[in-house]
């Protein structure tokens, strides 16, 4: 079975509204097996939008609309599918008093254009919608199944789990599962190197996928039950893990944050921070996993050299002869801050986020992290391009591997 | 001049990634006159995006293709348009040093794969990206425009910005303007209460957006030119904020962060930071802005109580008799890092993000954020709803809105 999406609305295509809408639903639909090949967006424009409805229906057995269902004029999905089904809008009455009751109840003033949301394709069953007064469509005719649904995510998602899929029998298709492996400390290019021929396989798919200072691969098979394609996964994402090793921290939607402090928990051991240029994002990153409050006591944010000198007692003399931009600064945040909290390690980022402050021999994205551990210290150098956040991020990234590293 | 936007990647289909690009390059459009019609989206399929392809240059005047331009085997997107344009792919020599060059300065491993990079179909021009190794692409060919970007966002919004919109010429058609007015320290309907009547108007039109902790009032209107459009926002405008007064922080893109720090270099004033829950985030919101280290030398995050006792010198039995989420503490937290550091001000938050850790007297969503100024020192008790990021994003908006509203 395959469906298309055809998300209804000027204001995606002006790009005031970002479609979170078909991601929902592609992931609901995919999640019961059934495939979506293409998805297209049109604006509030009857013709446009009949065209786009024409060619989706002619390869596809579903087709979903998304939005243009409200009273007011611009709404056209009933119109664009009365027309193209051959459906002809005949207006409900048990929906005219279902929204005279809506408005009555909360004294709404009531008028003509709200009835519009009562009309239904000849042949359509309304869907309720819990949360609004637009009603969602199913149409079924000629071998074809067309569902309307309302735009605004609170009403749309609730209307996907509970009347969408609920209608779309299971057991009839199949499901669609994925397990992504998160990676870092290798690139996009040398994973592929050692998994090439795993990304040749039809079923399972593996695919490769470039996030900020990490990658991701995605293994996704096909099946009658999640149970069957998630044993079809299994021994791939196994070979997977076997040849990159610890490289791989987490699968699906665990963060390396996330890892490392569950690390840290298992072995009882603690972090502390000295930030400069990431200015307190690691530690908010480490604060940010409940519970971390068992691994992370202390952070210093120091932005200025004066508490680099001051509040983690480095000494004047090394910040003035190497600058505060350097492996060994780097390297004594990490070592002072570990010793001043008596954690067992202690991470130290300094560097140049830009956009001004680079020279020749210091160039913005310059950056040094060093982690001081119970066995000794080690530094990174990085050379990160991207504006300040990306600067910033992969700073926290990198100091975060470095710690999963040292907790193999 | 019509255009039209291919996002091409499986991971879109799939819902496992929401397509922000196209909204944004949709904005960017719109921005210089340029409608689009239609948008579609399909997956690493050639043959389907070539279809796809097919039927957007048939119609439109510029295609633009968002994604694919990596170095992998699914990425499609420079065979596709070598395909649709029968451009045959050619390796720019050009690219192929940069590229090396671009390995060899991080010290990355180099491989055959990531050569396709510099793969050029016939008669296009590389669009250089900064941000990343993929470059982008600008093909003119039978009085038609094909673009393609990379996906990742950090890549593809620098490259709209610096490489499309100067190479499309302006003045053809109207062009549709907003300014958005960003409000903190009132709620949506108190603002639409004191701006009801200049929301009846259809030019400019005026919207408001609830976002998180802050609301955007959307003022939006269209003419033949952007200085046109802006001439009648103007008046509007004004009127908002003579009736909103300070509660209107900035405009457009500005971050609530950036006006607290600009008005801090003016004045030349300092602060710095003592967080508990937050756990480094207005630390982190601060320093994100390019500048801060003229006005932010310190912060500290006191996790643990022995670290708001040891490191900020706050009495052990203050947080023994009333604990550590309490007004008390919090305010000798702002106190504390204000006077430790010679700050002009000092903020304390303290609380319980949660989702552990609440009791009936100190539920979760509870937090004390604190600010010490020249004047003397403001509790403000607050009770978020929400998860955990919530509650913490939220603290960091009240912290940033006191420093805001002190700075008057």
């Amino acid at each position: 079975m395959t469906a298309e999406v055809i998300s209804i609305g000027t204001e995606l295509l002006l790009g005031q509204t970002v479609d979170t809408d078909a991601a929902y639903l592609a992931k609901a639909l995919s999640g019961v097996g059934i495939s979506v090949y293409n998805r297209a967006t049109v604006g509030d424009n009857f013709e446009r939008a009949v065209a786009t409805f024409r060619l989706a229906l002619s390869r596809s057995d579903m087709v979903f609309c998304i939005g243009g269902l409200g009273p007011t004029l611009d709404d056209l999905t009933r119109d664009i599918i009365a027309e193209v089904m051959e459906a002809p809008l005949v207006r409900d009455e048990a929906l005219v008093a279902h929204l005279t009751d809506w408005f009555a109840r909360r004294d709404y003033p009531m008028n003509d254009t709200i009835l519009r949301q009562a009309d239904v394709p000849t042949g359509g069953v309304p869907l309720p919608n819990p949360n609004g007064t637009a009603p969602g469509l199913w149409l079924e005719k000629n071998g074809k199944i067309v569902v309307a649904l309302p735009g605004p995510p609170n009403e749309f998602e609730p209307m996907v789990e509970g009347q969408v899929l609920p209608r779309i029998a299971p057991g009839a298709g199949s499901t669609i599962v994925s397990r992504t492996l998160r990676i870092v400390g290798m690139g996009e290019s040398s994973i592929e190197e050692r998994v090439k021929d795993l990304m040749a396989s039809s079923d399972p798919t593996v695919a490769p996928y470039a996030k900020a200072a990490e990658v991701h691969l995605r293994v996704t098979s096909k099946a009658a039950t999640a149970e069957e394609a998630l044993a079809k996964i299994a021994p791939i994402a196994d070979e997977i893990r076997a040849r990159l090793g610890r490289n791989v921290y987490a699968e699906n939607d665990t963060l390396l944050e996330d890892a490392v402090v569950q690390a840290l928990i298992e072995k009882n051991l603690t972090v502390a921070t000295a930030e400069s240029c990431t200015g307190g994002w690691v530690a908010q990153r480490i604060t940010a996993v409940s519970g971390s409050s068992a691994i992370f006591q202390t952070g210093i944010v120091a932005y200025a050299n004066e508490t680099k000198v001051h509040l983690l007692g480095i000494p004047q003399a090394l910040v003035s002869s190497v600058g505060a931009v350097s492996p060994e600064v780097a390297r004594a945040m990490a070592e002072r801050v570990k010793e001043k909290t008596g954690a067992h390690f202690g991470i130290g980022v300094t560097g140049i986020a830009g956009p001004g402050g680079g020279t020749p021999e210091k160039p913005v994205g310059l950056v040094y992290v060093a982690l001081a551990t119970p066995e000794g210290t080690q530094v990174e150098k990085c050379l990160f391009a991207g504006s300040r956040a990306d600067v910033r991020y992969r700073s926290t990234q990198t100091a975060l591997r470095l710690l999963w590293e040292a907790l193999a």
